[in-house]
């Protein structure tokens, strides 16, 4: 049977792989790699490094495809992001049937951790689910840009036995301050950290992780946030796209 | 100056380790690792492969230390956390002062990712501000229980755009049971999911993940709960030991 690999590649570093996801590479006969536009050109080129570094067969194909945009013209978030994973789904089905033989492996390369925040596990279902076209499927996890965050600023995700949430920047108004609750921010275009009103709340941002251009700033919330406004706008003014994440909390470790 | 390198070497299975933990363990003059008593036997062979695999340089020196028991009696669990800390921070110091030239890297070896419910970091920082002892320290970041879990069951994480908490067994009961929302629970000594009401709830669940003993168990909460709980004790006689990780929630993608 078909057997399709959904890989994570790491968060922008290519000594972020795995053995395991060097092997799975390097088992498949197809690499599907999505085309993200030209602004993200940066991106396209540690990915094809990751490729060149790491894939030893020339046998092994590589095939680009275009992503669509998401709509979200008349139409609620959940609906908007539905209607997009349709239409990515059909077209996962066509790449499967046209270019993974029968007894073939294929692999799907994402950044970071297939798990967090990326769709292809759900689409990838939502194919084999619509039953045109049989295959299996397995996931090789990566390092997540949460991971070269923490490992960036050389601190642990957590407080002693305390709870972590991650969340996503239209979100965090709805999520618990709470002393000693740390809380990751991901996808957040809207800059959710400018609203946040504790002032003994610390901040650790990075941007770019991984990558040559990282760049991470920390400190107390309200003493650095103007700082991270006017680097994240500078930087992204500058390379055209920007990836960022970060973490907040207050209080430390045992002052229960 | 001394460096020490706090290296994630993921979880269980030896294929997690990414190019970058080798390049740092291969960087080191001396690898430091915990002795955890011969109930975990198993995980000690899992290390002792790690380092066979992808240590090629056979000067560099592996040193092994006992790690002390941590004392609860009469005291808060912070307290007994905080000097346990203490205690592991002085045989860190007598390690980096006795083993460590003083141009020399070391490395700690972490299962995981040294982030997550994990005190090599916040241990290594207390030495380093101790300052008896001058170093500087990085951290690799490796794959976690947390992500082996979602691989095996083949799922994401969070469900499209929502939040995801992670939490210990000790603390679930505090957390917000909320529709559409993931909890992970790391930890659990008490089974707390044996207590969770909700009958609409879904849990993922894994014992020595990425390991060669990996068991999962998914569904319903209230269906497999007495499976999981019959499993977990049955594993726990057979192997001594047991690490096991699950997530929770109900709902799904798109159910608004």
């Amino acid at each position: 049977m078909r057997h399709i690999l959904i890989v994570g590649i790491g968060a922008g570093n290519p000594d972020h792989m795995t053995m395991q996801a060097v092997n799975a590479l390097n088992q498949a006969a197809v690499l599907f790699v999505p085309k993200k536009g030209e602004s993200k050109a940066q991106l396209a080129d540690i990915r094809r490094d990751i490729i060149g570094r790491y894939v030893t067969d020339e046998k092994i194909r590589v095939v680009e495809f275009d992503v669509p945009v998401r709509e979200t013209r008349d139409r609620s978030y959940d609906r908007s992001v539905d209607d997009w994973h349709a239409a990515i789904a059909e077209i996962y089905e066509s790449l499967i049937e046209t270019h993974v033989g029968e007894t073939e492996k294929a692999a799907f390369l994402v950044w970071g951790d297939p798990m967090l925040y990326d769709s292809t596990i759900r689409i990838v279902e939502r194919v084999k689910g619509g039953g045109r076209v049989s295959f299996d499927f397995s996931v090789i996890p990566g390092i997540t840009s949460l991971q070269a965050l923490t490992a960036a600023h050389r601190i642990p995700l957590n407080l002693v036995g305390k709870p972590v949430e991650i969340t996503t920047g239209r979100r965090l108004a709805e999520s618990v301050p709470e002393k000693g609750r740390t809380t990751v921010i991901m996808l957040d275009g809207e800059q959710a950290f400018l609203k946040v009103e504790d002032p003994e709340a610390r901040i650790y941002w990075g941007a770019y992780l991984g990558t040559e251009q990282e760049i991470v700033i920390s400190g107390r919330l309200h003493d650095v946030r103007d700082e991270i406004a006017r680097t994240r706008a500078e930087a992204g003014a500058q390379h055209g796209w920007i990836m960022d994440i970060y973490l907040m909390r207050s209080g430390a470790d045992f002052d229960e």
